[in-house]
């Protein structure tokens, strides 16, 4: 990530974000995808892709020619899935979107690791593709769970449920944290238990209140961003200036 | 649902769930999963799809055609899809099952109640289809989020991730609550938060080690179950001698 990052001079995720559509009206989504993913390709180094346009268009179906797109663009593919299931079935997830050509998956670190998380770095190692873990939600209803104070299980003292979600993930060799641009303060906290060891993917940027510039001072350093391009006037125009904007640390 | 079980004599959900499988053949997939549906149907009220089939064969596609099939036999279909994101995406992902015809789906209430679990609900009332929340899952990992002792933000007091979860379940008016009939005990304290009020749905029974009648005893309203069905010699065998250990108490 941090090789393509470089190469294409940008920080910048495009998340792939559509709103419900009918879905007698996929192919216009497909087609609408592909063309923001071309003009907008110049200026990001991924693209992360959520269920808006798997559970219309299929992994195998529409879905897959958008990664192939992106691949072909230099960019990479980051499937946002957030598994969170039994190991048998994060085993079968993880298997069908590494076989639809994505290069990392994003989950919930909340399932534990036996039986949880193991299965999906054991799947990712042998195909040599990347997992991302949540660690702080950009929602306002994350302050419930991914705030929320826990007893850590080893010194049975209190801490905050994202700083023993960020401990996980430097244990466990995560190719990345999520954490929300909404809350800077928990980038600067999770920063500080990461350091340059985990990078910090922050989506919220824009549509949901984050700012980029902020987000990336507190130790982010990729942002994702959706509605904020996706539904611009100009997307090319957006994504180009938020780049600009992120005044990325290369 | 308690209607359907009742006509029915039968509290067992299926899980069509199947191993990855090379998406070149998807077809067999889709065949295997009409023909296991076709034999079982009369031992079951409803079947349960995750992402095994969904990834392979897409909502619209393969797994419509599933979930018609349910349907016309009288059954129920939830989608085990464990929702887990940021509002607007749990809005559109429940707006594309529904449309897909599925009864109710079901979401992880890690996520919180503002910009999290609302958007799914206000569509499931919207739309007049359920809710299901996850409370104790059935995997050996499960220990480390829904098993965590966590402080209440209400009293300040100590309590179990999993008696929370069956709280908010209670509060919001969920149509159930998932969990694994590998833990019983669990089962038990959950029960008596929820009453009569909320039906417990209990996976894990068979292949992961879960007991029918002892999770029933325990409280669960009804078993779903996978493999211990779809991978026997006799589906239909495997879920009518499950239907008759379940003893249902109906």
């Amino acid at each position: 990530m941090e090789e393509v990052s470089r190469k294409k001079q940008s920080s910048i995720i495009l998340a792939l974000d559509f709103p419900f559509q009918n879905p007698q009206d996929r192919e216009n989504l497909l087609t609408k995808a592909q063309s923001i993913l071309k003009e907008v390709s110049p200026h990001i180094c991924a693209i992360k892709i959520n269920h808006h346009p798997t559970l219309p268009l299929g992994i195998f179906g529409g879905v897959q020619t958008i990664v192939n797109q992106a691949h072909k663009a230099g960019l990479l593919a980051i499937m946002d899935c957030k598994v969170n299931d039994i190991g048998a079935t994060n085993q079968t997830i993880a298997e069908y979107y590494y076989a639809a050509g994505f290069d990392a998956l994003i989950a919930n670190p909340f399932i534990g690791w036996e039986e949880g998380l193991q299965p999906i770095f054991d799947i990712a190692k042998k195909h040599q593709r990347g997992v991302i873990l949540l660690a702080y939600m950009s929602h306002k209803g994350a302050a419930e769970g991914y705030g929320q104070t826990v007893i850590d299980s080893e010194t049975h003292t209190q801490t905050k449920q994202y700083l023993s979600f960020a401990k996980k993930a430097l244990k466990y060799g995560a190719d990345g944290v999520v954490v929300g641009a909404t809350v800077p303060e928990k980038i600067r906290e999770i920063h500080q238990v990461l350091g340059k060891n985990v990078p910090i993917y922050s989506p919220g940027v824009g549509a949901q209140g984050g700012g980029a510039a902020t987000a990336l001072e507190a130790g982010a350093r990729y942002l994702i961003v959706g509605r904020e391009i996706v539904q611009s006037a100009d997307p090319a125009v957006a994504a180009e200036k938020l780049k600009a904007s992120a005044k990325s640390p290369i």
